[in-house]
């Protein structure tokens, strides 16, 4: 018997279209409208990407394969999926998506893998190096609204990695280092030692890794230090500052850089410090200057 | 200052798709054609996902959670990330791609989290069951190419549930018990015991459970017995017979039923099987004979 080509493709679609409206309307009596709404987003444009690169049952093995690695990598220290997100660039899709509307507040970045819940508490004007290699950095601003009224008591949670690039969590055993919190001045003021960031390549001993190989990527992001701060009333800021002039800055390996996060970092002789310690080696300071949105109902 | 709500909207679709174009964009240099098509058409699917229905921050947070303890709760004996792409419908869907053109051939379906490398060999006319609970259950039948000749020697694996819907790995202990593989005779028959298949619902202790439960939806697989036939020159089929009659064969849960896999599963008063052997009560026969289609060079 002759097959029409033509006509064997449109059956063809037409089985795999009604594959996907399966799908879809398995979500119709979701308790929640927004679930709905969301899954069955995801499942079209999960079967759209499966049919488009008609996706093959060697390749769909290989994706499960690879998220179970990469679930099994992931513990309470290395979280491979958001490394995977921020790789994918959908970390800083959402955080455009979630942007303040409010013109003037500091710009937000990924979170990235590295934060630990637990980080222990510093003083304003304390040390949140506790220990990480590198050049003593001495990072101050103040904390404020859009509207300019200070933020006094924001909490102010920061982690970086040390002068080899590497993350407390990184190296073996329990040591905590290089990261911290504090709470900001009567002025919305805020001061803390850290040390000098250094660009780093994401760790590439996962699955992440070998996605970066196998799409010819570098896995350098340019020096950085994490920012997350909270205040009642105010939306959480989730942002970096990077070092103006860093080479990487162009090619973050997660997308992460953004103009008005690239600060300087100005490297200083041995003498006395703002906060009048006397530093024997060279030392940085920073300045950055925070400005919080207002909470929003709609949106958190 | 008044601010143009439309251009404000323009220019945050311009911001959401630079992030987009650089993600894609980043795949550029991948060492595979084909590596590069896969990821960058899934770069542009998540992305168009996460836009459409403007995912904030807790719902991305909440996918790193939900994938995480799915990749924290998958084992060797259990894989709920198999278990998602087969309620998602993308199991089913990419054995819709992958049908062979083949006119004549078994239909496939879902592979299913249960599988396990390293089930023992029964003899021809042996049973799979091996302590598995459930009536008694005589299938045979014959393996064929599509042009009618037979596959002798074919490897036929079978895996399936007991009477009460667990397989072997889902209770306390090593059992392997449900499944086997046995070679088909010198004329392409195969025959075996087993015990006849039971509805059941898919795990729902985990985190696939509580997607069920947010969606409204039913946890339950029509009865059905896992094939998976490979032989040399032709393509590995992957396929399940169900049982007419049952009450689920319209609300499978991952989408896996197709009419010309739905067979009669005959209940016979006790007495003697057709291998010859005296049955003390009442057992079952089915038969379900096999095409394979050839191997394609292409799409494997
Ligand atoms: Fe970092
Ligand atoms: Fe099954």
């Amino acid at each position: 018997m002759s097959v029409d080509p033509d006509q064997e493709t449109k059956e063809l679609t037409a089985r795999e279209q009604a594959v996907t409206d399966e799908a879809v309307a398995s979500f119709d009596a979701s308790a929640s409208v927004r679930y709905r709404e969301v899954m069955q987003s995801l499942v079209r444009h999960l079967h759209s990407f499966a049919r488009e690169v008609r996706l093959t049952q060697a390749e769909w093995e290989q994706g499960i394969e690879f998220l179970t690695r990469t679930g099994h990598i992931t513990t309470d220290k290395r979280q491979e999926f958001i490394l995977l997100s921020d790789v994918l660039g959908l970390s800083m899709l959402t955080v455009g998506i979630n942007a303040p509307a409010s013109a003037g507040a500091t710009e937000s970045t990924v979170f990235g893998p590295f934060f630990v819940e637990g980080a222990p508490e510093v003083p304003l004007g304390g040390d949140i190096a506790r220990g990480a290699k590198g050049t003593p950095c001495y990072v101050a601003g103040t904390v404020r609204s859009t509207d300019g009224t200070p933020v006094p008591g924001a909490r102010i949670e920061v982690w970086e990695a040390d002068e080899d690039g590497f993350y407390d969590v990184q190296y073996e055993g329990d040591r905590s280092a290089g990261r911290g919190w504090l709470r900001a001045g009567d002025e919305g003021e805020y001061r803390f030692w850290s040390v000098q960031p250094s660009p780093y390549p994401v760790p590439q001993d996962g699955p992440v890794g070998e996605l970066l190989t196998a799409a010819g990527r570098g896995a350098m992001r340019p020096a950085h230090l994490h920012f997350k701060v909270d205040a009642p009333g105010y939306r959480t800021l989730i942002t970096h500052i990077f070092v103006a002039g860093d080479p990487y800055l162009d090619r973050d390996v997660v997308f992460g850089v953004k103009d008005s996060l690239v600060v300087d970092v100005v490297t200083e002789p041995p003498g006395t410090a703002p906060d009048g310690s006397q530093q024997d080696g060279p030392w940085a300071r920073v300045t950055f200057d925070i400005v919080l949105a207002t909470q929003q109902k709609e949106n958190e």
